[in-house]
């Protein structure tokens, strides 16, 4: 869809209990919303394992291909939390100590409750600027296009919302949704020409089955209000033309 | 952690509507508790948008990584359903009309009702072996060691109950955890060691906050009932030496 530049960003979860399916991921939706608010496309998420080297391969891989990258889980103090170390060896960036994460920690424990566990919350990529965690306390932070975010959701949620305007997004990403009584089938052919005539809409089509009945929602995203309300309009008469009842709009 | 050979799998969600927040995807942890069950490893998940390059670069990326992959999405009869395209330029087939499908789709549908959007679903890379859809009919199919599913969550998951036990995996992977009435970095140190002593066992560490007291639920995963009772057991120990509460053990 033709539109001037778009910022863009990838999700990287990091978590062995999501590809368990121990976990269900909470992370990826909230991030994908927040984005849009501010801009910013989210074209891509990868889910990997507590693994070093794929979590280097993929910053690496997400880092070079999108403008922002957001990383969800493995900054906690256990040995399974190594998302730190892998962020830095993708930079090429030593793993040190930051003092201003530091300070924040011993500032929060008592200090008897100070040890090498807690202490690594505080080793990031050298030259990290930190992302205030309002939580819990321990930060996150940005290296280069990376931002390194908690995996606990309200931790995670909390980061973000805290850096979130703070983004070079490109104009608010809109949408409008139309539900339609007809079967995803029956509406293809005249939709994918509503698509056809209105190149910068991105128009979706969703199926689902509700008090007995099959319908598709329609949802029309682009950045220019009028012309999501011109292809929304098409959509609205090509459902007359089938006969098709139309549900609430909505947005 | 060592074990023999491992059989791995990715899973590949496809659609604009995950990444822009308004779904959140229930596809992934189902697939990834499934494929535990029948021993296979999931190792990696990518969400791509409804975009023709991406779903192909995907595709291949993790064909020739993992065992099996499995792709949820875009297989409908929409303009937005551009899976099957895909999927054959990844493997550089033509994407030709299935007749098993078509058969199908035909016997489905009132002939007065059947269109070209509707064949489209019947349109697969030449050589895909059928998948059934016991909800809605339109097949999903098998194409070298990738499997392509539906997006509907129901759907998806009758087509994945119907292929999971013909899958060649390795033992089944099991899993027990416990939950200790302690921070995560009080119990770290300990656990780190409990993890060297225990190769042959995931150990994972999972901070909660539940009724007003910070927790740790840890989690043992492997194929060795034995081997992951021995952890278990240390981790215990652990919690007694650290004078710690502990919760009820779940498998």
């Amino acid at each position: 869809m033709a539109e001037t530049r778009e910022v863009t960003a990838a999700v990287l979860v990091i978590g062995n209990e999501i590809l368990s399916g121990r976990t269900r991921d909470a992370n990826l939706q909230f991030l994908a919303t927040g984005l849009g608010e501010v801009g910013v496309r989210l074209r891509e998420a990868r889910v990997v394992s507590d693994d070093h080297a794929a979590i280097v391969a993929a910053v690496n891989a997400l880092r070079a291909t999108y403008d922002y990258v957001f990383t969800t889980g493995g900054i906690g103090p256990t040995h399974d939390d190594i998302t730190s170390a892998a962020v830095a060896a993708a930079f090429g960036l030593p793993l040190v100590r930051h003092p201003g994460a530091e300070t924040r920690l011993r500032g929060h424990y008592r200090p008897e409750d100070v040890n090498a566990a807690r202490l690594r919350m505080a080793e990031m990529p050298e030259g990290a600027d930190l992302i205030d965690n309002p939580i819990s306390l321990a930060p996150g932070y940005r290296i280069g296009n990376v931002f390194v975010l908690a995996g606990v959701p309200r931790v995670m949620q909390a980061m973000f919302d805290g850096i979130k305007h703070r983004l070079a997004g490109g104009p608010p990403v809109l949408s409008r949704s139309l539900p339609l009584f007809v079967p995803e089938g029956a509406v293809a052919a005249g939709l994918a020409e509503v698509q056809t005539r209105h190149r910068g809409v991105d128009i979706g089509s969703y199926p689902f089955f509700r008090h007995e009945r099959f319908g598709t929602v329609i949802v029309a995203r682009g950045t220019d209000a009028d012309a999501i309300a011109d292809a929304i309009a098409d959509v609205r008469a090509l459902a007359l033309s089938l006969g098709a009842e139309i549900g609430d709009e909505a947005s």
